[in-house]
């Protein structure tokens, strides 16, 4: 066994982190030979309920799972910690503006941006997946002194996973088969999930389904899928989405297979012309925890109306909260 | 990647399952290089709800996950399978008397059983966990013509992971150290958790930890660990059950480790001088998908008491739905 390494989770006794936690644990993330400190944070409110989950935690006996703190504290939380899942953030509460709950994320993302730059590790990962997640990562980058804003992500990879699945069926081929998919943009209903370099079985898939299917049918399913979730479940992707924040991580870790990437929103260096800055999906490459964007593809007319798109309402987030950054 | 194997859970939509599946989905129950087809089943008004977990399933696009159907039909759903794990159960409603509750499982377990006879693979495996889980795989295991009772069994995993747990921490040592805890008996408050047999580095826990805390504290609490979980978490545990059944099958197939065993509640053949055809949690020790019971244990006047007490109430289990047996 290696030496332990500190995974924090914020809204740990939420939905997100009831599926996610448990598979953290068992060395489902970061391996099976390495030991996890969870350092969970909650609000007060829900200390109680997260005192069951870290009971329910201990039940298992998980070999992989060396301690657990459980704290409404956000120093003690990110106190040392080489990994960080930002799950919790406020949802939209009845008669909320879109304008609010951006706001209101601002302040929760500042204030945890602030002490994580105080006390994490020098070293730390974060991943943000409670939404707006791509504007969430920004203003939590933007308090970093300390530490730098390209180890801020957030979360795409469910969408990248979503767009996987539907590209697999549309096919009739496995997941496994499908190559180079991308998510650029934001991780909301503006997305681009995009099939211009995606493979199956080596072919490209636009060789493979009709045109017409790509426009009309696979961007609409992907960019709206967790509404489709919402209405069958009665409850939003939580399982889903945790399995999908577990890839993010390991594949950052342990990198992509040779001739595939993955997406993830990360700090735009002005790639492929998106805002310096914005938390924007790109393609990227990983080895050994580092990221890096997939330069030089082409991108059509269509392709590059609908990333404008996307980056328009990730500006328009950014403006919406400019008085925090 | 080997040929795909066929796993069915009841009770599909439920928590304990929403747990359980996307682990099972990932490889994390039988192996990274085993795909699996899975076979939801759920009754008619649960079907909404299941079709929203299918497409959680689909959107996480798991290599190991080969193929997925969502059934209200047992024959559909115990087609050819290769491992069932029986979640789904009726709860207590409220003024359901035990006997109730007996009687409604009974019968659910009478239905499946038949149709498990007629429909499963001849080799396949079954863990029973929905709750009274002992007595619903007695139910289920007296149906079987074609197959064995053997291929039945209960969890007690649970139990015997949260015992291991408690040992850990009085003895500050991790999971991992502690080895041959026993659950005896039943899944219930009567169950005897074991520890006469029981080391923690390869020392006799019953040396390292005081024979009242033994008897008054731990037994106690292992017992009543559900109910606790109920009161800090406001819910029934469902991770931690989903976790412990798949170390259950994953034990039974892949072995217990040298040196250790782990418990099991299963057909009873007189072992211990605990009635045959109970099902009663026993140690066990697993190979390549056999388990054994481990024998020539002493019991001393505390256990044998101890033991006899949940024998009791598996007799009055039985005894209360005889007439469906």
């Amino acid at each position: 066994m290696k030496k332990p390494v500190k995974v924090t989770v914020t809204g740990a006794a939420g939905q997100i982190s009831y599926s996610l936690l448990f598979r953290i644990a068992a060395g489902e993330m970061l391996g099976k030979d390495q030991p996890v400190d969870l350092q969970l944070l909650e609000i007060p409110p829900a200390m109680g309920a997260l005192s069951g989950v870290v009971m329910e935690l201990e039940d298992c006996a998980f070999h992989t799972l060396n301690s657990i703190v459980a704290t409404d504290d956000p120093e003690t939380a990110f106190g040392d910690t080489d990994f960080v899942l930002m799950v919790g953030a406020r949802p939209r509460g009845p008669g909320m503006e879109r304008k609010d709950l951006l706001e209101a994320n601002a302040r929760i993302f500042t204030a945890q941006g602030t002490v994580l730059d105080k006390v994490a590790s020098a070293d730390v990962r974060v991943l943000v997946v409670g939404n707006p997640a791509n504007t969430n990562a920004l203003i939590t980058a933007s308090k970093l002194k300390r530490l730098s804003a390209t180890q801020v992500t957030a979360m795409t990879r469910l969408d990248h996973n979503r767009a996987i699945s539907q590209v697999a069926a549309q096919t009739g081929q496995p997941a496994s088969a499908i190559k180079k998919i991308i998510i650029w943009g934001n991780h909301s209903a503006t997305q681009y999930p995009d099939i211009h370099h995606a493979t199956v079985n080596s072919q490209p898939v636009l060789e493979v389904v009709e045109r017409q299917w790509f426009e009309s049918d696979f961007i609409p399913t992907v960019q709206k899928r967790g509404a489709q979730v919402i209405a069958a479940r009665g409850l939003s992707s939580a399982a889903s989405a945790g399995s999908s924040a577990m890839d993010h991580v390991r594949t950052w870790m342990q990198g992509t297979e040779d001739g595939n990437w993955t997406s993830m929103a990360i700090c735009s260096d002005g790639s492929y012309g998106v805002s310096e800055g914005l938390f924007y999906s790109f393609p990227v490459v990983c080895k050994s925890g580092h990221y890096e964007i997939v330069q030089n593809l082409d991108i059509n007319d269509f392709s590059r109306k609908k990333m404008n798109i996307t980056e328009q309402e990730l500006t328009e987030e950014r403006d919406t909260i400019k008085d925090l950054l």
